[in-house]
């Protein structure tokens, strides 16, 4: 196997033709769905061809090995799904990363005095069934295994109809065992993930890597409003019990909090059913985004949400509600890691408003992150981007922090004890 | 033939499991789906088991002929589609009572002096393409057939595409050729469309059926507001320029235009692009139904939508546009026919908000209108009803209207030469 290197440019020009949206413009890979399986054969099959062991866990994340698995592991990598007309870096960019990381390593001969992994978390982004990092959270206990199996996504399919439909291989599990994996975990030594940067902090550095403080404290929750459907022409104004007109408040409270409080708030996603013309909808439906810089602000602002949808939905005759879908308490990552690689690497130290899976590692394992320089500063859009000097950059960063935190046989550069659980 | 009546009551039981939509409740049925192609063969072979005979116009409107079809014919139907989550009547009453008319007439040994034929409009609610009564508007002329060919439902596919696509039967006429059809419109000498009734008049007035007076003015605009999608946990809110905050605005706006003017103003359906609740859009469209006591009316609620996003808009530094899809007139149905009808059936004369075929056809032949009682009041919902024994009265006003409008061969009861085209 030595010796076949392929350069994360190219491992990414492999699959940007996966999961193409035309209609949305970007890229649409959602857990389970064609371009998601597609993605998972080809992670599969590039890892074997390095040489790697590759088994999907009972939460289905995927695992690709060198060596043994075991205690002390040094694992790296990311996800390969995508939110609705997403941008082709965040998730794949930290997955190429790792498969150029791991490809260098053996080429050059490096015999690690640790296993190494390269993991494929599921559904990080959340977007066919609501929780976002829903594959590590599962992993991690940190959300019970019944309500990850009841979730639905638009088309009432529930997460564990698409598990026992998807067809995904796994290892000797029953889907009905999902849920906290200690085997799993134990196995970690420390968890370093890479992703492009989603804001602007390294074009203000001129820098083409970071490596991260911490995570915003993040939730999520959905406003369902339910009135009663009519046909918009003959209703008068005065018969109307119409759902929109509470949701369209929930969007400008949202806004009027975030100013308040300092905060982020979106409503990104709005459902109206049936969402006809010349139809007042029946129910609404309203997925609202908070970050702010203290759990009190978050919820401060979700309170402020809450007050003047109940307000508009009691004049219109409405019902709401405003239900927590998943709640991420601020992370910092392993300072005593974090401190090794920003001095390894001579990297800037930055913190993101982005929720990963090494947000919810973070809890339970050592965990760092590397961010890669995005030119446009957007993300979760097709704008995202890299350079290929900055991708060779980042899987540059990742060799070197793999080869230092694996160690070699010899001894030499081993100095995983430090910042990684043994 | 004779002897063979299906009363409507059973042939709208007959098709109540087509386009039964679970997620929305109610029905879905659009135009070429496969639900609206199974009641197009349904609709067809019932025809066909009645004696008549079918064939496709070249807009894809049905049309089932009792006699030869020529000049001065007596046409009734309605449409099968239906609004996302529709109710089951809108439409298929009228088709399902002219069936039972047709039947009743052929049973009763009648033999009309004129040709009689049911009609299935194509695209009544718009549902997919946008432009409601979309069948009716191309064979009279009043959309222009590039534009139609152009439009798009939501996955981008022109109604062009959908007709190569759709595999309906047709009489040698190429779909390229759509468009107004005189020698369609020639053949009829008058159209009455039975609908259930989309509000409470039936009920408040204690009656099972009405004659139309008129249809309320009313019209569609799509509004687009293109931003910058991004990601939303990372873009502070001074870096945004997201486009659901000028569509809410939109929705209230026109709840505050209606309230102003006296209307009636609708957003039913918008759409987010992409959709994610971690994304803030990069576009969303919605689009607004207007009717209000006067085009001056519906026009001055269009530009405080109109003025309030541009300046919603212009804080967020997105583009917005305000098009309008459709515009229709006030109809007044032809008047003599209405009298005569009123008289005959002894009912009450009532105007309606809803747009119908008969108002695109009354512009170029006299046409009439029967409404049959809604319990619920309740339109393009699931809660749209009508009693056994209204839809039996219904059927039976209109076997009476027919067997007047097409007199017989003996002469008694030919009445069809007042207030019909002869």
């Amino acid at each position: 196997m030595a010796g076949v290197t392929t350069p994360a440019t190219a491992l990414l020009a492999e699959i940007s033709d996966v999961g193409v949206d035309p209609r949305r413009g970007g890229w649409s890979r959602h857990v389970f769905d064609d371009a998601e399986r597609t993605l998972r054969e080809w992670f599969t099959e590039r890892a074997l061809r390095l040489g790697l062991r590759v088994e999907t866990d009972r939460n289905t994340n995927l695992w690709a090995w060198w060596g043994e698995p075991g205690p002390g592991a040094i694992v790296t990598g990311s996800h390969l799904d995508s939110v609705p007309g997403g941008g082709a870096y965040d998730g794949p960019l930290g997955v190429a990363t790792a498969l150029e990381a791991v490809g260098r390593m053996r080429a050059a001969g490096v015999v690690p005095s640790r296993p190494i992994a390269v993991v494929v978390f599921a559904e990080e982004e959340g977007s066919r069934f609501g929780v976002a990092c829903l594959g590590s959270r599962l992993l991690t206990g940190t959300i019970d295994p019944a309500r990850a199996l009841a979730l639905t996504d638009t088309d009432g399919t529930t997460f564990g109809d698409a598990l026992r439909g998807a067809g995904i291989e796994r290892t000797g599990v029953e889907y009905e065992g999902i849920g906290r994996d200690d085997a799993a975990l134990e196995r970690i030594g420390c968890f370093v993930e890479l992703h492009v940067e989603q804001g602007r902090g390294l074009i203000d550095l001129d820098q083409p890597v970071a490596v991260a403080s911490s995570i915003l404290e993040h939730g999520r929750w959905r406003i369902d409003v339910r009135g009663r459907g009519d046909h918009a022409g003959t209703t008068a104004i005065a018969d109307r019990h119409d759902p929109m007109l509470p949701a369209a408040t929930a969007v400008l409270a949202a806004r009027g909090g975030a100013l308040r409080l300092g905060g982020r708030a979106t409503i990104g996603r709005l459902h109206a059913i049936p969402g006809g013309t010349n139809v007042i909808p029946s129910r609404v439906s309203a997925w609202l985004d908070v970050r702010a810089n203290s759990e009190a602000d978050t919820r401060a602002i979700v309170e402020d949400v809450r007050a003047d949808v109940a307000a508009a939905a009691a004049a219109e005759g409405c019902e709401a509600s405003v239900i927590e879908e998943s709640y991420s308490a601020e992370v910092r990552f392993d300072p005593q890691l974090r401190e090794r690689l920003a001095d390894l690497l001579d990297a800037p130290v930055l913190p993101t408003g982005a929720g990963h899976d090494a947000g919810v590692l973070a809890a339970r394992v050592p965990t760092a992150m590397l961010f890669v320089r995005n030119p446009s500063g957007v993300s979760h859009a097709p704008e995202e981007g890299a350079t290929d000097a900055d991708v060779a950059a980042g899987a540059d960063a990742l060799t070197r922090v793999l080869t230092e935190l694996a160690g070699t046989r010899d001894g030499t550069g081993d100095g995983a004890q430090e910042g990684a659980r043994a």
